[in-house]
């Protein structure tokens, strides 16, 4: 059950985000929910069943107030039913499935990426349960006072002896242009401050660049480098590697318009003697 | 190509967590990779492709060198060619998804879940690509001063107006277990230390739980709720909620055994009122 109705207030303020989401959604029916069975189970705009954009912002705009509620109950009891789903399939395909993922796990990669919802660590990269060990922050950041990201490196090197670390980002990351904005972001503006450090860094080049896309587009693989030279600056992953030659440090930067992973060729070795003339920390 | 090679320590030092992996990615065939082809390929352990355990073990002790340097190399690789397969399987099943996907994320769930690698967010849950926001780190824990969880929880709020923000813990949660292990485990021990500062809120209710592993499922729980007061505890989520009754604050736990999602059926509005006395922030 949910614990909270939708006040009228919902449909001017988020109005614009559900129709965004029922027109992703709308794609993948028959699993997902559809604004159309809404509207039509309501009875509130019979005949709004087209399909154009405009047709489901009209029938967003009169839906009663029961069928918004109904929306949010239904958002959240599919995720059980297509859990059950799952868990149903997984076992008919392999019945010692849960059995053996009770085992434990000793994953081969740690995932450092976005926490943008658009790019599912696992589904793009083909990984099952058990192999991958997955932080996901906004913009993909390894920051060396964050006591979040840097638990989980330690976890992952001395703990899970993991051989790979991908540091994984996006072309067209929110992130990055928000940080790239002149506008106060309150509590965000701290986090996103290590974007702009970023630019600092590579200010030539990125000033000479002058379409903002593609200005914005070299500035994630910049900062995607960047954080993988901050994986190599951690003790973990030096005295790790000093001793076994793992883990080996990754940079990916993911396109939306063609789904593909780019590898930035991140040469772990180079840079790891790079940095320890600063930063040598396997003594 | 990979930018470093196995030294013979690897052989000693991982060789627990190696045959642990491969024993997992047996049952992934034909996928995954798997230890007995390596072995039938270098020819150095004809014969041990058994599947039994003590087989594989076998095998792995006595792979020449060049063979793991090639596994390490092939765990890289076939990331992509996974990834170029899963860009091909999306287009092929709709040609405009790429394209929709570019066009912007509209996200309705917040997920923050444990970076253990047996718990795809998306998976479990059957959620498609741009439907959750995604943050997972060691114990899924959600503490005030950090500001990696915090900000995500205020982009995902003011920003992206999400609807269900869900806090997914999991039975058998080998951060939990640590957190209770008297030993010193260094830079893991502050983050840890709040699992411990959540067993010390409900000390008496765990201490009369005989059965050790009933009484870590039920500290799974307990953090779980926590957690998800921790998150109503912030002005993004009392604000939003104020003025828009959303989002609603959910606690889950994942079990290995089934696969399945409980709901810990938290009281959204309950745990709200009864924090505000002393956390309220809506004004």
């Amino acid at each position: 059950m949910l614990k909270g109705r939708l006040g009228c207030s919902l449909l001017s303020s988020t109005r614009r985000t559900f129709i965004t989401r029922v027109t992703v959604t709308h794609q993948q029916a028959p699993r997902s929910l559809s604004l159309a069975r809404y509207s039509s189970q309501s009875g509130s705009n019979s005949g709004s069943n087209n399909s154009s954009s405009t047709g489901r912002k009209d029938s967003w705009r009169t839906m009663a107030e029961s069928d918004i509620s109904r929306y949010l109950q239904e958002t959240h009891d599919r995720v059980f039913d297509h859990n059950r789903a799952w868990a149903a399939e997984q076992s008919k395909n392999d019945p010692e499935f849960f059995t053996k993922l009770s085992a434990g796990q000793s994953p081969d990669y740690l995932w450092i990426g976005c926490s943008d919802s658009r790019i599912p660590a696992e589904q793009i990269t083909g990984l099952e349960p058990g192999e991958a060990f997955v932080h996901r922050n906004i913009a993909n950041l390894v920051v060396n006072t964050d006591l979040n990201v840097m638990s989980v490196i330690n976890y992952a090197v001395r703990h899970l002896q993991v051989k790979h670390i991908v540091v994984c980002g996006h072309y067209g990351c929110g992130g990055v242009k928000a940080a790239m904005t002149p506008k106060d972001l309150g509590l965000l503006n701290p986090w996103l401050r290590n974007i702009r450090d970023v630019y600092r860094l590579h200010e030539k080049e990125l000033d000479a660049i002058s379409d903002e896309t593609a200005r914005y587009d070299r500035l994630v693989e910049l900062s995607v480098v960047e954080q993988c030279r901050n994986v190599i600056k951690t003790a973990a992953v030096q005295q790790s590697y000093a001793k076994n030659q793992f883990p080996i440090v990754h940079g990916w930067v993911f396109g939306f318009g063609d789904g593909l992973l780019k590898d930035l060729k991140v040469d772990h070795e180079a840079m790891l003697h790079g940095i320890q003339k600063i930063y040598n920390l396997t003594e």
